[in-house]
C-alpha cells in the first residue's frame, strides 16, 4: 500500500483509516476504552499474538491515539492511555457497532448505556449544523482548490 | 485471529470491525460511495494490487456490503454496487473522515457538502433519543444477559 498516497492525500477517509483501518487497531482501541492498559490485559482480552499485539500498539502510540507510559522500572513496564485523538475516536467506534448491531446483530449483544441513568444509547452519524442523519442526505464530495 | 470468537460473540464493535476493519475495504467502500463500480476503476483509483483487489471485494459481497452484477457477457464483466447494508455504513465512513480531518488534517482536504446548496457538512456521532454529541457522555457498556 503506498501509504504516502493515503496519509496526505485530499481524502480524508483515508487519513483516518490508515491511522486505525486495523481489525486489531480497533479492537484494542475498544478495549482501552473500557479501561485496559496494559500488555498482558490487551492479550488476554483479545487472544492476539504478542508480536501483533506489539506492533499495533507501537503503531497506535506513533500515530497518537495511545500513549506509553511507564508503570514498573523492574522489571520495566509500561501501560498503554487512551489520549485525546484516542478518545476521540471512540464515537467512530461507537458508530461502527451501532452498524455492527444493525446488520449482524443475531444473538446476545452488549449495549451502550448512559452512566447515570442506564438508558440504552443509540449512536447515529448526524449533520452537525442540522442535527440530520447523514443517511437521510444527498452529500457529495468537493475537491480542494 | 479468531473470527468466530469476533463475528458472533457479543461486541457490537467487534462485529462491524470485523466485516470492515481493514484499509482496503474501507478505501473500496469510499470509492464505491463516489460512484466507482467497476475493478478496473477501483485498481486505478487505489493503486491496489489485482489479486488484493479481488479478495477484498469478495469479502465484501460475501459480508452483504457490495452486490455483484454481471454488466458484460462476453468478456465476462462484473460490477459492485452498494447494497443496504453497504450503503448504511457510508455515515461511520464520513464519521470517521471527520476524525481524520480534525486529527490528521494538514494541507489540502476535500469537503463532504451537501448536493443541493453546498454546504459544508460536518458528521457527529450523538445520541440518537437527545441529540447530544456522545463525546460529552459518560456511557458504559452492559453486558447482554
Amino acid at each position: 500500500m503506498d501509504t504516502e498516497k493515503f496519509s496526505a492525500g485530499i481524502c480524508p477517509v483515508a487519513r483516518g483509516a490508515l491511522r486505525t483501518g486495523d481489525m486489531w487497531s480497533m479492537m484494542i482501541l475498544r478495549d482501552a476504552a473500557l479501561g485496559i492498559t496494559r500488555f498482558d490485559d490487551f492479550r488476554r482480552s483479545l487472544g492476539i499474538a504478542p508480536n501483533i499485539l506489539t506492533r499495533r500498539l507501537g503503531d497506535l502510540v506513533k500515530n497518537g491515539l495511545l500513549e506509553r507510559r511507564r508503570y514498573s522500572e523492574r522489571p520495566p513496564r509500561d501501560e498503554y492511555l487512551l489520549t485525546a485523538c484516542g478518545r476521540d475516536f471512540l464515537p467512530v467506534l461507537n458508530a461502527l457497532g451501532q452498524w455492527g448491531r444493525t446488520w449482524f446483530g443475531e444473538g446476545a449483544l452488549s449495549e451502550l448505556v448512559e452512566a447515570g441513568t442506564g438508558r440504552v444509547v443509540e449512536p447515529a452519524v448526524v449533520d452537525r449544523a442540522t442535527g440530520q442523519p447523514l443517511a437521510a442526505m444527498d452529500l457529495r464530495v468537493k475537491l480542494p482548490g
